[in-house]
């Protein structure tokens, strides 16, 4: 089982928001932008894994900034970590407003996938290295978020949650 | 501005998963039953809010269970609490095999939406009075699933997570 | 065989009305509609059915209201009667304002759906119990909606059109 | 206000079933030829009024044969009667296999539709002449099936259902 | 292997262009033509071939004339030509305004398409005889039009364009 | 009137081949590329002319490599040149399966926008300057193909069309 680098899974998908994305503000819905990131992200994953791939999780998204009818969601999507099966990815959304020549960010979400053979059971992928700083920092948080999810989905036992517990000594220690 | 009751917002959305909401295994693609849940979710929002509102966040979600072509997704959407001009919407997610007459919890997840006015801006909305027991328990712990998203949004800052600290104490009591 | 009772077979659809299922004056389609109806009634016909079911006819539709870009669509539909192999599914149709907090009925329908196996052979289904006395006249109706299907249909001849006789004798009488 | 000819609103449409038209035996659902063939006998029916249209009903439709995925749907429309500001459309659906070389009759039906201004009130439209045999024969069953409409719907009283009567006595005559 | 006229390739395609068609002036956009036209091309294909065909090329193809949301594309197909395994087929596009009784050519296209066998494999078709002096004209240019897509391809040696070649000569000599 | 880059321009789009887009071999359809590619191409038109943009002209496309359900395709655009009103965009179409690692190329295309302001009128445009080697290229071409584009609709006299002449005397020169 190789190893394989963070960029060589790097997705970016570019949609055209189209009237029936829009609520009746003409505005681009929460759910058309959920629905395209997970196809991007899933594009990302399935990249590192070699593998099909099913989402397991979608981590706190918020939206900061209404994107409108006319401009274009880019998103970029990025593995950050691999574990025994599964993979989280990255992703940060754009909105472009190209006649204007404007990008302005629109928000960021990490959403998990597994790695699963014909039969639908997971299956081992490679490891990621990571290579540039940023993406050191995004491997070391992800052990963090993963826990957090395991323990949201009731499937692990805060005793066991180590990461976690070193950022409450920490967030206990500051206040 | 009146008081209304969590019943009064709750929303059942059915659906029929066709064959362009599966992925190549013949299984619901995560990302339609995300756009699926926002709509419902913000039906919910709307019926409580009185007002056009706009999905700002999202909370962990996980898929546990996978869904097939041609089964029901039932989508059932209450709002748990209001804040000043934001609501919080808990679903429940039910994969129904209509044939074989069997209806499985698949997932839950909360979505959260401000009510906002014609020109965007938000505004005040409603209170919520939980009345059962599950309303009032729901209710409670939204404060502090609201602290962790101010938290991971960067909008609140540590000392001032109430809800948060009191789970904290009782976190470290227990472990 | 056993017997199942109406409400048994209870399912509401609610669809938010967006761009594309608009004509050119912002108002639903009735194709749209028709289609969502389609689906609902199928919902409810395959519940009481425990099987797969197919359409096969769609009784006199009449659309009574517009209904706008922005608001829901309620459809709620159960069986009113099963037949050999087949079902009829009563459903209404209503629109809702969700910021106005309006909810108007638009319209009522018949749909029949037959139930089939795998072959695609009509395959015997449970009989229906009325309970309310609602539900006893639907169930006593649907005979002559039933019989006046056939008829449309060639597929009855009138000297064995029993109910529809009755219901004639009972014009002519009063006219 | 002109006169117009039957012919003249003549419209086909024909249509590829693709996945998404088809339920779980890979048939076109009923719902999506509810939808396309409102499609059509609008178009039909904006060709005899030369103004917008919307459909008010939709007579006895039923189902006759299964039309499978990669088939083509031709619907053929035409008007057969044009009343003081409505238009009853007759279509005949046909199922295509190309590469077979086969056209097969699925069924037949009758959309109505009103013609509408601006403001979305009923406005006046050109009567029609029918020229052919079956043409006239079409347009004076018209009148028959508009009292059956008007009757279920509850918009005509029973004494002015005059083509109705006349059609109960034929029936009683001869039963 | 039998011959097959022109005729009974004729295809016959309208459609209604809904929000989701048109671009922010509510035109429709190019892309969606393109899809229409390459469905409608393909039934008219599969009409001559009888067999399944997929398209190979697209020849050049301008757009002169915006067509509105609201207006009803009508696409024209009919095989000019065919070939050991292919056929070339022609369309003429038209926005028609219903409510205004106006139809306007919008433009032509030509795409060629291939018929397969079940494992992808070309196959023989009929031969096209020509009837009509239009006919004639569009069954000869389409030799020159087939050799030109060949060389773009890169399909065809420059010194076998004997089409080609004819035409230049006539566009030396004449300038 | 300001200068541009090519990469200025450059466009990414990947889509995940799903159920609908495909025919009844499980590959995708000719005309959904078709659709895809025109909406990559508008915005990478779009990002040269920092305006909005309507397609004017799709040259010849040739479909060499059928691409499956499941797997991606990756279509890169970027502008070849801009003349005063109008831009040519090329773009190189990818079809990769992501769980075996695969990128194959499957086709180049030509699209020609025209840049228009608020009341649809052609609008100038910044001009194209070539950097690489292939950039310049690419540009040189860009005047016989719009020379031959203009040929084939009729709005340029053979005598004016110098890039076509020039490249009719290598044509006979060499056969």
């Amino acid at each position: 089982m190789k190893h394989k680098f963070a960029k060589e899974s790097y997705t970016e998908m570019n949609e055209l928001v189209l009237p029936n994305d829009t609520n009746t503000f003409g505005n681009l819905m929460g759910g058309r932008l959920l629905y395209w990131m997970d196809i991007c992200s899933a594009m990302a994953a399935q990249k590192h894994c070699n593998n099909q791939v099913v989402t397991v999780s979608v981590d706190n998204v918020s939206f900061k900034r209404s994107i409108k009818l006319g401009e274009v969601v880019t998103i970029q999507a990025q593995v950050t970590r691999a574990f025994n099966t599964s993979v989280e990815v990255r992703m940060e959304i754009f909105a472009q407003n190209l006649p204007e020549g404007t990008k302005v960010k629109s928000n960021e979400a990490y959403y998990t996938f597994v790695s699963i053979d014909e039969e639908g059971r997971p299956k081992a992928i490679p490891t990621l290295s990571p290579e540039t700083e940023v993406e050191t920092k995004l491997f070391e948080e992800a052990l963090q978020r993963r826990e957090l999810r395991l323990l949201l989905a009731g499937k692990l036992k805060p005793e066991n949650a180590k990461g976690i517990k070193e950022l409450i000594k920490t967030f206990n220690r500051s206040h």
